[in-house]
Parts: structure tokens; sequence; C-alpha cells
């Protein structure tokens, strides 16, 4: 398998995880996205990672993929299975999924990535300069009730979704991943958040993001930190 | 089954001509998505349209709502189905299916249904008024492109997604129509488009969307005629 990413594109940093957790490291390829290259526009109409190629057929888009990854490994995983089984907490898992990848991307780590990164890479024409601060005071003051929401959620469940762990822990976890490398995410604010992201953050699974990095731009200390 | 949902609202109308293809008329529940009244948030704390509720089980997002349909309904239909049964025919068909319910949306419609008709509804201090003239001319200008990828599609395959039709055939559809209600379509820019819109107006569980209105905002002549 290999997988078309950018290290700091939550949707990628999703799939890579849910790939580690089934044993799978697929071949990384760097792509700079914002550059909108028509070589990688020929691959995905959609200009956007992650892109998954696998035994010939391309598979573009964070949900797309995940629906293919568990219906060609995940089904025969058991309760390692990614994706639960009943219909009632299948939907709540896609629910959750489509909630970070849709909506938290919308609001926060969309504006984050944007701003701070590919703004750094573009020239003025095309977009590029300094990041424009009201972007990023948005994306820190939606983040805060994203935060109490995953802490809300925790009070009834040990995961997100139901009482394992599935796509929608993985998907929050992805995006708050690439918001804490940037310096953005204010743990103090929810302690049940921060415990769930402790677990997550611990999984084999989750360390090569953590140990990773973007030339020239370092996370804070207490990104790899697993005691934050 | 009830659907909550909003009339002009594209992805509700993808999830209501889904279920009437597969013969399923749902309780419909109207919406005013534009007031985020607190009853719905709770119902659907994302706030948006539509909503199935079906034995007990909320089910929000048309993405979620297809996969579940597919999971309880879909799978007994044979080739009736709207989810193809091949791994990589089901890559093309989410793939696309996200296309229209996610980029064309961000592009074309929900542009037009925040201008033309949410804001009719909100007083001016909640950001109602007259339709923002920039927003309405950009929506114009990307449903241009998504017409010639449409056509570009039909180059080599009946359907959007594969040979028969599916699921991606239906966003695309429910999206366009809601654009169409509104004037907005430029059908004479590209002939294949339109034909296979033609097919797709024609079937009986379109007809339900054809006959119906909003309130003060009649739609033109040529949206309810099959030869348009």
């Amino acid at each position: 398998m290999q997988l078309i990413h950018h290290r700091l594109c939550p949707h990628s940093r999703f799939i890579r995880v849910a790939l580690a957790e089934y044993g799978i490291a697929p071949e990384l390829v760097d792509e700079p996205v914002w550059e909108r290259r028509e070589e990688f526009l020929a691959v995905n109409p959609a200009g956007t990672t992650p892109v998954l190629i696998d035994d010939g057929i391309t598979v573009p888009g964070a949900m797309v993929i995940a629906e293919y990854i568990d219906e060609k490994i995940g089904l025969e995983r058991g309760n390692q299975r990614l994706m639960p089984g009943g219909l009632e907490a299948r939907v709540e898992t896609r629910r959750l999924t489509h909630w970070f990848n849709d909506k938290f991307f919308a609001e926060v780590t969309d504006y984050l990535v944007q701003e701070k990164i590919f703004k750094r890479h573009l020239p003025a024409a095309a977009g590029g300069g300094p990041p424009d601060s009201s972007a990023i005071r948005a994306a820190r003051a939606n983040i805060r009730y994203h935060l109490d929401y995953i802490g809300w959620l925790l009070r009834e469940r040990n995961w997100l979704a139901c009482e394992r762990m599935t796509y929608a822990d993985i998907a929050a976890a992805a995006h708050l991943s690439t918001a804490d490398y940037l310096g953005d995410v204010p743990w103090d604010k929810n302690e049940s958040a921060k415990n769930w992201y402790a677990r997550m953050k611990s999984r084999p699974a989750f360390r090569p993001l953590l140990v990773e990095g973007l030339p020239g731009m370092s996370p804070p200390a207490s990104y790899a930190d697993l005691d934050f």
C-alpha cells in the first residue's frame, strides 16, 4: 500500500493511525497539496490528501479510505475492528468521524493548517504570506467547544462513540494532534478530554506521528510527551 | 421512518430520492435550520439536515444515512441496490457521492441556499438580508466546471460511478435540482450532463421533488418539465 499524504494533514493522520492499528505501515509519499500539481490532480481531482493506492485501486479521501479499509481489512479483525458491529454503534461512529473530519476541520484544523503551513509555502500572488490572525483566533475559540464536546461524550462512555475505540476516536485524536503540533490545544480547559487524548497518544499506532516533524517548524515539547 | 428535512436542502433531497428508489416514503418533518432551534440541536448537535429517525435510532447527516440505509435495506435489493458490490465500484460511488455532497455543496449549493433562502428568513442582526451577489456569482461560475465534470465522467460510462445508477447519481441530481429550482443551472453548457439529468428527473422517485415548492418562491417553468 502507498499513502499519499502531508505530514500535518489531519485526514492523512487519521488514516495512518487506523492502518497502524491494523499493523499496516504503507509506503508514505509526501504531497505538497498547496502546489496543486497537475500530476496529483490526475490522481485525485479533488486535490486533497490522503489518497491510498492499493492493489491498483486509487482510494481518495479520508471517509472513502476508512470504509474501504473496513471492508477489506477491518471486517476480519473481530473485536479489534475500528468500526463496531451494531447498526446503532455504526451510526454513532460514522456521525462522530464526520464530526471531526468535516466540522472540526472546517472550524479548527483547516484554518490552522492553511494559515500556519500552506501560506508559508505559497508565493504572495497565490495567497501566501503571514498567517491571518483573525483565522487563528477563530480556530482557537472554536477548539474549546470541541474539547468540551469530547468531555461531554466521555461522561457516559469510555471512548467517543461506544464502549470501545473506533474510527471516531482516531479521527478526533488525529485532528487534535495536528492542532497540538502547532501549539493550539488548551488542554487545561477539559480534564477528561485530556485524559482520553493521553490514552490515544500512548498507543503504539500513534507513535510515528509524535516522532516526526516538519523541517523548520518544531512542535512544543509537550507534543510528544505522554505526560503532557 | 421520519425524515427531518428542509425542502431545498440538497442533502435531504439526496436521501428522499434514495429512499423513494427503495419504495420508502418517510414521514417528512420540515425544519427551519436557519433558526438553530434548541430542540433540533438536541436531535443533531451539528444543526444540519437531513436527520432520519428509524426504529428509535437517530441517524444524522447525508452520508451516515446513506450507509445506514445501504446496510439495512440496500443490501437485500440485489441489482436495485444503490451501492454497487465490487470494492472498486464502491470506492468510485463513495468518492463521487462525497464530491457532490461536500465539494459541489461548498462551491455551489451552500452559497445558493444560504443567500437565496436562509437570508430571507433571518433578521438583519443574525445575517439576514438581500443575497450577496458575489456569492451567487461564485456559485454560478463554479457550477460550470461541475457540469463539465459530469459530462466528462459520462464519456465512458452510462452513469456517474459505474454501469448502473448509484448513490453518486442521486447525490449529483439532488444538488443540481436545488440549483435548478433557483434557476441557476446553465443546462445549455453541457449536453451530456443535461441528458443524464433528464434521465434522473424522469424517474418516479424524483417526481415528489418536482411537484412541491417553497411558499412565495416558485421555480422556473423548466424545473418540472421533463423536456427542459
